[in-house]
This record gives structure tokens, C-alpha cells and sequence, in this order.
């Protein structure tokens, strides 16, 4: 099985996500500014998330980069990442709507949390499915990052209820690290095929 | 006519009916565990709806995979699979936002039915259009699978005026047997032409 | 400029258009199959726009099938009929919440005529960037069909003041010729290129 | 790192955007063309918007039409692009709905501001991509649209609390100078390679 239908199906999937949050900002029936401020923590919810979906779709491009072929454990590790994903939506308006209230704020952070441990397993089934020379599992080396986020989300998780704006602090602080983006597979592809990459 | 283009529209449609299914999660008011608790049969039938997807988005991959030219009959057999699958979204938030009453219930199992019955037509058509050689007609085989589902949705739609607890559990049986993929297609490829598959 | 990306914007357009519409069906508040006779209009009138975007999907798919190359005129001819094609969902559901209210039917109509007119323009478009040899052009021949449609969406229009059920019968009698597969550009491709089509 | 998906990724949330915008315009209670009246605007806001979504999906394509390989900042740059579009729907919505009154209408031509930079960015990012020898840049030239709209929305927004009517004007006519197509792009590519565009 070939990875480009697995690769539309998801750019779907996450076009409609990131897209889809953005229907909880809802129309404001004031016509001045100040009508906008109650939608001000939804936007920034908003913001977090989009930027969450972005790098998704950045990492999962990178990610099958180095995949032709697809297994159907990957299949299933790809959906089972995508359900995750699309939760997204759901916590980014329950926590922007309640004003960062700590029980939302931490339900945003297990969202967080099942999504990088479902990008986990799917590294996983790939490296798995391209067996002992695995070009990922050679790209990623140590993953750092992939080690960091789901503690950083942990302790989100259990400060939301201490301070739920340290929480956001650190899921915008996790993005942040994310944002870099991962070079390491780029680099690695472009040692065995200069002339591709 | 090419496969390419149908395979995108579908995965278009089903990545949006994927989707729009969490639009259903409506936000709730509280701010505590104790506020989810009514989403939970919603949530619980958002999940179970998105495996079915997900299995027919799978299934429909393998299907189209040893299609290479498409017919008018194949093209309306798909969009007719597509009409029900786009009616999963409706059945799943009418029966998880009532708690599985008895007609919800069995009304979920007349969608999940016809679903099954549009994709027998799709292999049918798809089969008629290959010729008295069809590869997807070997790879098929006896295909227990595709005759046992429609009569264990039809005991569910039955029992769901018993016990619609029974129903939802035969669904997520039925929806079991599918999550093994369907691997027959693949090894009947693979034994024709070993070096693509 | 190459066809391949407008296809694939229309049909993510298209598909999205064709699963909001879903969203139309509002879940019912009851829980026998009493409650779901309010929507039943809604519901028939789901499944007409269905079969209708289905047609413009299918009959898109023959058009481009002739296009490899596309202009700015072809690019903007079909955001028009994009355009039209996105009122589906609206103009539906008035019609349908109504119970066939004579405006809401008529309004319908109107939306139909305006899609077949952008669809003509859009053919039109094509023929012209293809010069005096347009395959497309020799393959549409007297286009009957093309023809006949806006007649009998205006007299819908102007019938549905006296019957908006005479109006809806017309709207399905059209889908009905259309459903009919246009072979006819894939039977003139046939005939130049026997082993491709 | 090529880029056929990251057209395929923004195709798909385009396609999104100019749909969703669609779901704005709320089905009316009455059933007489006087209940359209309240959407009038509503709606004329929803064609305004749909006109420039098309716009940037046109320029868009003919963007990468010039870009064969992207790079991260690329990437992030078309995110960022991506995230101001999907504002379009909240603020057409915004002014629509309260008849464009001063500060919705201001609002909708910073939501345009801040989309004509990141596309400006996003130039900036595949310009300093492609080196000192950019098909872009030189397809580009003066670019005079590019420094015109920024300066015509920046007075629709001063100008939306003199007379909001001067600003959908001014916005409607920036419209009209990028509807013209970008030939520049297509004209340059020709003279390199008559035989591809």
C-alpha cells in the first residue's frame, strides 16, 4: 500500500480541524470593540491550537517523507493520532470559553498529551514497518523533543489546578519547542540522497 | 476514467464526515468533571462512529487499490456508499444525545446497515467492470466478513427494542471484525505482480 | 497552468459542500420514529441535493477529463459555478424547513438555474482556450441536455407559485436526465485515443 | 521536502474557508422573499468574501506554480497566511450581520491587512528560497498590487468610522485590481520554457 492516499486523507482531516476551530469563535452581537473581548481567551485558544494543527501537519509531513510504503498498523496509528487531533476543536473552545478554568485547562492538556503519545506510537509503527535500517528511526536519534512534551503536558496537567496560567504557559512553551522544526529527518535524507532533498 | 480523482473526492467526503462528527461534542456549560458527564454517550458514539470510518475509509483504500479504471456504475455505487456513510454523523449524535433509547439505537443499525449494502453494491460494480477476471473477485473469496456484518446489524436493529445495550454491543463486535484489515486484496496482489505490493 | 490543482480544489469544495448539507438534519429531540417526521422533508430534500452535487461532481470529472491545461477565464469560470453549487446547502434547507413553501422552491430553482448557467459558461470557458479543434466541443455535439435543463428549472421557478409540488417533481425529472452519464466526451476521447479512455 | 502537499494542505483548508462562510448565511423563519431582507448583507459580504478567498487560492496557485522544493520558514509562512484567511468567515460574518457598522467593518479590512502581509511574507520566504536568481522575483517586478492593496485597506479601516459604505467600496475595488489575473508569473515562466506553460 502506498503512503500518498494516507497523506491526503490526513491533509484532509487536519485542513478541516484547524479549520473547523475556527466556528467557535462565535459572531459577537455587540458592534464595538468592547463586544470583542469576551471571545478574546476562545481567540487565543484559537491561536494555540492552530498553531498545535500546524505543527501536526509539519511533523506528519516529515514523518511520512520517509515512508513509501504503509503498513496497516501505521494506517491505524495514523487515525488513531487523527481522533486525538480532532479533539482538539472540543478542548481549545471549552477552555477558551470558561476563561481558563483549571478542570478545562487540564483536559486541554490530556488532549495534548494522547495526541503526542499517538504521534509516538505512529513513529513507532513506521520505524517498526521499515525494520532494522529504519531511516526515521536513524533521523530521530535521541528525540529529545518527543521525550519532553509529554512531561511538560503532565505537569500542565496537574498545575491547572494550582494555576491554570501556568499550564497555558507551558502548552504555548511545548509549541514553541515544536516550532523548530525537525530537521533531523531532512538532514539524514539528504546524507543518503544528496540530489532529492 | 481514472481512479485517482474518485479516490480524492471520497477521501474528501469521508475526512469531513470524520470531522463534523465532533461537531456534535457540544461544549459544555460547567467547568468540572462533573459537566462531561452527559457528553459521554455522545462521545462514546463519536468514538465507535469514527472506527466505522475509519474501517470504511481503510476497506475503500484496498477496494480502489486494484481498481485502476472507473465506470459511471462504479462512480454512482461509490456516491451512494457515500450517502450513507454521510448520514453516520446525524445516527451517532441522535442515539449518544439520547443515552441509546431503543429508536436511536435501531436507527444507528438501519444507517450501519445500508452502509454495508452500498459497499457490497460498490464491490459488485467493481467486479462487473473488471470482467470475468476480476482480481478483486478472487481476492474476495467467500468474504465472510462482508455476510456477516449486514446480519448482525440486523439482529441489532431487532434486539435494540429489547435491549439497546445488547445493540451497541454487537456494533462494536461488528466493528471488530472489521478493524482486521482486509489483507486478502493485498495477497492476491502480491502473488500477481510480487515487486509493486 | 495544469488542470490538477483546480480539479483538486473543486473537489474539496464539492465534497465539503455535499456533507454540510448533512448538517441540515438537526437531531431530533424525541425518541420514536414520530420525531423524525419533521424532518423528513429536510431529509428528501437532502437527498435531491445530493444526487444533484453528485451530478456536477460527475459531470466536472468529464469536463477536466478533456482539459489538461486551464486558463484564468476556466479558473474564475469555475469559482462561479463553485459559487452557485455553495448555495445548495442553503437554499435546500429553506425549501425543505418549509415543507415546500412556493418563495423557498422557487428560491431553489433559482439556484439550480444559476449553477446550469455557470456550468454552461464554464464549458464555454473550456471550448474557447481549446481553440477551433476542441475536443470538447465536437464531444458535447448538440448538448441537449445542457439545453433542456434551464428550461425546465424556469418553469419550476414560475410553477412553484401554483404547486410547489409540480416545482420539486421538476427538480427531481432534471436530476433524473442528468443522472444519465454524459459518455459522450468519453466516447469522442475513445475514438481519438482508443487506448487511453 | 517538495511542494505538492503543501498545495494540497492549503487547497483543502481554502476549500474549507470559502464553504464554511456559506454556513453564515442562516435559513430564515419566513417563507417570503421579504425574509430574505435581513441576510442581504449577510450575504453580499459572504460573495465579497468568497471573491477574495478565490483570489488568494488563484495567487496562491500561481505561487508555487513557481516553487518546486519548500523549506520550513515556507511552510510556516503559508501557515501563517492560512490562519488569516480562516479569519474571513468570523469578520464577513461580523460586518454582515450588524450592516456594516464602523467597527465590524474596520475589523474585516485589519483581517484583509494582516492576510495581504503574511502573503507578503510568504513571497518574501520562497523568494529567499529560491536565491538571488528567483523565478519569483523577477516574475514579480514592481509588484505595484502587492503595495497597493495594504494602502487602500489601511484607509477602508480609517475611513469605516467616517462612512463604512466608502470602506466595502474601497474593499470591493481592491478586489476588482487583484481579480485581474497575475500573468507576470505565467509570462516569465514562458519566455524561460515556451514549451511548458
Amino acid at each position: 500500500m502506498e503512503s500518498n492516499r494516507i497523506e491526503a486523507f490526513s491533509d484532509g482531516v487536519l485542513a478541516i480541524i484547524i479549520t473547523i476551530m475556527v466556528l467557535e469563535l462565535k459572531v459577537p452581537h455587540g458592534v464595538d470593540l468592547e463586544a470583542l473581548r469576551p471571545i478574546v481567551p476562545v481567540f487565543a485558544s484559537y491561536v494555540l491550537s492552530f498553531i498545535y494543527v500546524g505543527i501536526y501537519w509539519n511533523n506528519h509531513h516529515h514523518l511520512f517523507h520517509s515512508t513509501k510504503q504503509v503498513s496497516a498498523a501505521i494506517l491505524w496509528a495514523n487515525l488513531h493520532l487523527l481522533f486525538w487531533l480532532s479533539l482538539f476543536p472540543f478542548s481549545a473552545a471549552w477552555m477558551g470559553e470558561n476563561h481558563l478554568a483549571p478542570t478545562p485547562t487540564a483536559a486541554y492538556g490530556v488532549v495534548l498529551l494522547m495526541a503526542v503519545i499517538a504521534y509516538y506510537f505512529l513513529q513507532c509503527a513506521i520505524i517498526a514497518h521499515q525494520g532494522p535500517n529504519s531511516l526515521l528511526a536513524s533521523a530521530l536519534g535521541r528525540d529529545w523533543k518527543g521525550k519532553l512534551s509529554p512531561i511538560i503536558y503532565l505537569a500542565a496537567i496537574l498545575l491547572a489546578f494550582v494555576s491554570p496560567w501556568i499550564s497555558s504557559g507551558l502548552y504555548a512553551f511545548a509549541a514553541l519547542v515544536w516550532l523548530i522544526p525537525d530537521r533531523r529527518i531532512e538532514r539524514v535524507l539528504e546524507k543518503r540522497d544528496p540530489g532529492e532533498a
